[in-house]
């Protein structure tokens, strides 16, 4: 790619955006700039442009963003197809199980959440497409991880800052690989409370008709009602037939 | 604001990413340049500037967005704090009347889904955080646009292409401007099959501490198994706590 082909306004507008979050709904032009990296005057232009187009509010202080940021990542979820063609697999598996089924894809070192069809809830964050996990304690995670070559999976996890959210996190880089190699070998993987105590789930690769991973399944349930050991037994063979239904779907 | 302070790069590639839609996930620079307005080089470099930052994917002649791209939607579902105090609301409601429950804003002629607790699907397309429909014909639409002024609500309408999506939907001006005095008097909207043959819903105001409606909540339910008239009384009710619980909590 060529210097003068890349739009500099547009790359740093995109990051102002990014600079909004969860423990950032209102910011104010030097925040941006803090957050950003980016000058003050630059991130001054920038807000002030999505005030003007509509997707920020401005009230002489603070900036905070509008519902119509949402059209832009809507656009990739009824953009593409297989968060439409997962959802009613999605829906059905977890009506069946009593428990939520998801589907997610990896972005870098977290799984992204593309559908999900929620039952009773379990976690404490409220999950939906669009949400984020760390995948290295997410089983999606485990799954998407395993199905990369090995070095690349090293090199992820390497990039990723391995905190335990509770006791019995996996952080280690070489136990973490010695997992990936197990869940490659039987197909699955299992997350007992490593990411929240009181939450196991269980994920399968969700894989196209060449046989390639491009998504994971999962299913989550509560671990005061089922045992991390149970997971496989009850949850495996629907898991794996919805990933067989959807399996020739899959171009 | 000053011209100067206008990124147009930055609104430009903006408009690039809402090329990018349900009936339209794979596109060509030629694509973009049509859809947008803008001429071929502009296009051409912000496909290449996403694709660059990773928000886009290419294959040398057709573009498609990446998970990515769900950071700049998602930035807004998790730093507005409305979706986040009505979804638990949304999910009890769910539960208790095993039907589908929503919050959504207005954006435009639009309502736009902010949360959601899916149960048996009804409706054809899959309803998720970021979902549009028209306001006109959809009940959080009726209860919303009857929260504006009147004038300001006459002048939505006229922006309106008003469709007929099935043979009951109302289209004229007049007609829905006495549906929304009827809503704002009875102070909830109930739409029967004007959306999708077979789906009703009931929504009512979400109130903040001050009296003003900020959001719109709604149930909704298959018109085989419950008329349009039983609606009110079976799920207004509901409806009303949910608002009234989530009342105080709304600044």
């Amino acid at each position: 790619m060529r210097e003068t082909d890349f739009v500099s306004g547009f790359a740093r507008g995109l990051k102002v955006i990014e600079a909004f979050g969860e423990k950032t709904p209102r910011l104010a032009i030097a925040d941006v700039s803090k957050a950003t990296g980016l000058d003050r005057a630059t991130a001054r232009r920038c807000l002030l442009t999505l005030a003007e187009l509509g997707y920020a509010d401005y009230d002489g202080k603070f900036f905070s963003l509008t519902p119509k940021i949402l059209r832009l990542g809507h656009a990739y979820l009824s953009a593409t197809p297989l968060p439409q063609v997962v959802q009613p697999y999605l829906d059905r598996l977890a009506e069946e199980v009593h428990q939520s089924a998801s589907a997610s894809v990896l972005d870098g070192t977290e799984v992204v959440y593309i559908a999900r069809a929620s039952q009773k809830r379990v976690m404490s964050i409220n999950l939906m497409p669009g949400s984020r996990l760390p995948a290295y304690c997410a089983s999606m995670g485990r799954v998407l991880l395993a199905a990369l070559p090995e070095n690349e999976a090293r090199q992820l996890l390497e990039k990723t800052s391995l905190a335990a959210f509770t006791p019995r996190t996996k952080t280690e880089p070489n136990e973490l690989l010695e997992e990936l190699s197990k869940v490659r070998q039987q197909g699955f993987a299992i997350i007992d409370q490593e990411l929240e105590l009181g939450l196991c789930s269980i994920a399968v690769p969700l894989k196209n008709d060449r046989g390639i991973t491009v998504a994971a399944l999962n299913i989550g349930a509560s671990a005061a009602s089922i045992s991390a050991d149970q997971m496989a037994h009850k949850f495996l063979e629907p898991l794996q037939a919805v990933a067989n239904a959807l399996r020739p779907l899959l171009r």
